[in-house]
């Protein structure tokens, strides 16, 4: 029977990398797996694994009778709904720690870097396992996504070492170059229905008995998401309704000017200055230098709702 | 500010040398890390850490305004009591995952292996930093115990190779001969209060609405335990009436001939058949290879007693 690796809800490059890459290791180190995801590629993704040459990972929606590995999340929120009915045997991550618990003892790869598959790189080099051209290409993208081209604040010393490191294994010369190749696909926000664009990038968190919904939308200029800036607000007040959320929070990142530009639909808008110590105008606050949900934002509305 | 590294309660000797070993890693990493400890020394640690020259883990008994590392356990209940007033920076063990969270991204290293220690092992070969002989000595006595001589079920062949290896820096020559002087250490009955030769390794479980005292006490030969069995079997007696239980057992387990005495006070002995599919006589019945409880003594009263 194969393992499943996996990521989360919503996959990002990241999630698909890291699955793919985790599966072809595993499979290596004698341990018959394949790489899933929960959702469809989303148009980064895509642009990468056709990039290199990668199939996109098989779909999954339930864990039942599933030995499973988790890779890039370890939220309940963010996993298969029934995933009482599999058996975790992995997790490898670079998040908070999350609710997911087991029964049993597991292998975990948790590390407070800026992508899963910069502690991919090193379990292939601990293991002694080679990486493929192709799959060295895919976990640089990853990389280069989830750091914004090494400079979210989520950005260590090891996501740049292993970035090239794996450039050079892939045969990557300019990183910068397909960094903007792939932030430019990532932008393009034209044909794309506003429910797939405000839930490209989206996650659900309960914070001390909240249900809060932040999505990221990161583009190379937020003029870009002028055309739909409407639009998107309205759906995320249809999806707080339809969730009943106590927030919907979108952040607009600039890449370049870096800055986030927070939509705000909430219950009580107090609590983005409680979390940022500014208030929101109108319908959004800019936060100069916040480019990360996980480092920027997440922590300081966990502590805003907790208090 | 220095991170306390500390591990479960009642400490164990792998709780009590993991912790020691990780602040000595972390410090090489250009952390300041400090060894920590939530009670005293049991005397079979105590015994390691003379034996090797090393000093014991100062006590703590508060996570306030702390930076903490956890080994040998992720379980809220094992932790410190006000561990949220703590930010955890990283957990290292070998158990299931459990019901510990954080607010930020955090290094965790577990893995499904039989000692916290083993996992030390290679974190230290992973970063390059050289092992210190007495600290390779107490993470070898770790890993002997918890695995009893690598005779236990949660052995595996990476804790075999890591004994090895430390046991070569620790100029180790007879593993065998080390793990028995540890185990006639804590063999050794003279002297305790008999509650708290009972209460040594005890655990209380609710098992389908019965509650059910375990007690473990491992010995090199169970004649040891032959002038306070007696005595051991009225506390049982007194302790079953004062928690009102249904039933208490206590393992006397013979680690070299490698099974258990099984000592029962209980409202229904024939729970004891129903999961061993061996009777009761007198007071007691040999379990042959039954030497673990997490293992092999728990899910078979958990079994009989739902049926």
């Amino acid at each position: 029977m194969a393992v499943y690796v996996y990521g989360h809800k919503n996959p990002d490059t990241d999630s698909v990398c890291a699955a793919i890459a985790v599966a072809d290791l595993k499979s290596k180190l004698g341990v018959e797996a394949k790489p899933a995801m929960q959702g469809e590629l989303n148009p980064e993704s895509k642009f990468v694994l056709e990039k290199f040459g990668v199939d996109a990972p098989e779909f999954i929606d339930s864990a039942k009778g599933k030995q499973l590995i988790l890779v890039d999340h370890s939220d309940l929120a963010q996993s298969l709904d029934d995933l009482k009915e599999g058996e975790i045997l992995g997790i490898i991550d670079h998040h908070k720690l999350g609710d997911v618990t087991t029964p049993n003892p597991l292998e975990c790869w948790i590390w407070p870097v800026g992508c899963t598959c910069t502690v991919i790189k090193s379990m292939y080099d601990f293991f002694g396992v080679e990486i493929p051209k192709n799959i060295a290409g895919i976990m640089l993208c990853a990389i280069l996504s989830d750091t914004v081209i090494f400079k979210s604040a989520t950005c260590t010393d090891k996501d740049k070492e292993a970035a090239e490191a794996l450039a050079k294994i892939a045969g990557v010369d300019d990183l910068q170059a397909l960094g903007m190749e792939m932030f430019k696909v990532k932008s393009a926000v034209e044909g794309t229905p506003i429910r797939d664009l405000l839930f490209r990038d989206y996650k659900d968190f309960d914070m001390s008995g909240n249900k809060v919904g932040i999505g990221q939308l990161e583009v190379v200029d937020l003029s870009i998401l002028d055309p739909v800036k409407d639009d998107l607000y309205e759906e995320m007040k249809k999806v707080k309704e339809e969730k009943g959320a106590h927030s919907i929070f979108l952040m607009l990142t600039d890449i370049m000017k870096e800055g986030t530009e927070l939509l705000v639909v909430s219950d009580d808008a107090s609590v983005v200055e409680k979390a940022f110590g500014k208030a929101v105008e109108g319908r959004s606050v800019w936060l100069d230098g916040v480019m990360s949900r996980k480092k920027q934002v997440v922590p300081n509305f966990e502590k805003a709702f907790a208090g």
